[in-house]
């Protein structure tokens, strides 16, 4: 199934992407911030954790990667990192509040990710992953500098609430529905899921090898 | 020396990435699964390691990313992944086993990496290098994101081997031999010289500054 | 602002390009020389610390990755890396000398980031960030490689200094200044600055949170 670049379909696209960016950005700062970072430091976290993702998906796709010549996404990242910053002098933030932008990037970037895969004559299978991976990176981009260990292979669900969200998204375009409607459901499930694997602490079983001695 | 890109070539190519796809994969299940990871968390970690490699070889080329269009490298790597998963429910897995694999993937994405940058071009020495990248990098993405140390750093002719194993290729492809034949002659030259280093714990000796009191 | 590749520009980005790739392999190999890897080792993180920002960059602009047909970049790399090797077999090196090539890298490449992206048609602000980016990957890839915190987060001004240079070389080209002389001047003030910062430890303010219980 290939998608067709429409004007409706890319504008939709378009804001998808600016809220992933905004709201991956602010994850970022939300866990630098409890760092030792000085203020550019954490500014080109938060960069690389809003622009990393759709930047690995587009040079996988050979497409032109989105924020270098529209540079409202680059703005984008830049003011929501400083908004945080700001906030963050004014209010305490618990250290786990990142978790909830955290959860919206991976939904609007499963959902930007699959989109543009398919636009690009990816298989469905392919496609779905590259939902998982567009979500997902620029989260593992954010911790790996910061030096803890990437949330997607240690939280409940990460991964699978997102290749389901992004399987989802697939087989509603396939029933035809809108694509804006189908990218909202899609990427609504993801965060909604997400979020309730988190307060109920739902995980799948932990995937171990039998040990020698035993 | 440009190598042309005919069928035949293509053809052996095509091959020796599934294989280096299958075992590369192998290798990160064989090694994550002896950590805290769920199932999903587990099969990323497969498709980065299975994937990753070639897929920074054809980003630095410019080339169509192998597993974009062409879905078999995923399932293969998606399936790889799964059997592992299933094999290590049944029979007890040494944990350092998964250097076999790993050595079968250094071997194959080696000459794979060589390969493909022949046909793009690349002079004989940036060829040779790209050999030693696309055989490296998909254990190194493994390693990172298992969190534990790069195993091409630590364990005994890794990257000699495989770079000894590249100008091997080169050389005899420079010598006309038939392409198919040259790739298996090397692609096994890297892996049983990778065994026999790991079996008789031979290393290069380590190259260590001159500390300050010494 | 878009600059046109003249014939000139090109040749100072070579010559800028070649210094940048010669002093942060040698930085590469002034840090790894104090851990455990064989020579084979040191030598990849070397090309990986020389090449790595600059190929980012070329991949984020889509633009031919620089090293790939030229391979005079590549044996730069290389020579460096074995240059820095035999000298350190006969000069004791403090430790952190590694730090002067990496602020030397850090100014060139800079530069180089910020003066292809102009000539891809960037915006001056996305422009600036890759100048950043450039600078500041090759150092990222380094320590990630070497198992140590990225000096980038670090360090006094790391980040702060690059910007500011970019933005400042930017300047001096709106300006109508030579380019050769503005990329002079950008670099050698982002070296020294670097340099004076490490020198009296001049730091911005950390950027910290407010804790829940204080």
């Amino acid at each position: 199934m290939t998608l067709h670049p429409t004007p409706a379909l890319l504008d939709s696209l378009y804001w998808i992407t600016l809220v992933a960016v905004i709201v991956s950005s602010a994850s970022a700062v939300l866990k630098a911030g409890f760092k030792q970072f000085d203020l550019f430091g954490v500014i080109i976290i938060a960069i690389a954790t809003g622009l990393g993702g759709g930047s690995l998906r587009d040079m996988l796709l050979d497409r032109e990667v989105f924020w270098i010549r529209d540079q409202m996404f680059f703005i984008a990242s830049l003011g929501s990192a400083v908004a945080i910053f700001l906030l963050a002098r004014l209010v305490v933030i618990p250290p786990k509040f990142f978790l909830i932008p955290d959860a919206a990037g991976l939904a609007t970037f499963g959902v930007a990710g699959t989109l543009v895969s398919l636009m690009f004559d990816a298989p469905w299978l392919i496609a779905s992953f590259m939902g998982v991976m567009t979500g997902t990176m620029g989260g593992i981009f954010r911790d790996v500098l910061c030096n803890t260990p990437p949330v997607v292979f240690q939280s409940p669900l990460y991964a699978t609430v997102s290749w389901a969200g992004s399987l989802l998204f697939i087989g509603m375009l396939y029933l035809q529905l809108d694509v804006t409607l189908a990218a909202t459901i899609a990427g609504l499930a993801i965060f909604v899921a997400r979020l309730l694997a988190l307060r109920f602490d739902i995980n799948l079983p932990v995937f171990r090898f039998k040990e020698h001695r035993q």
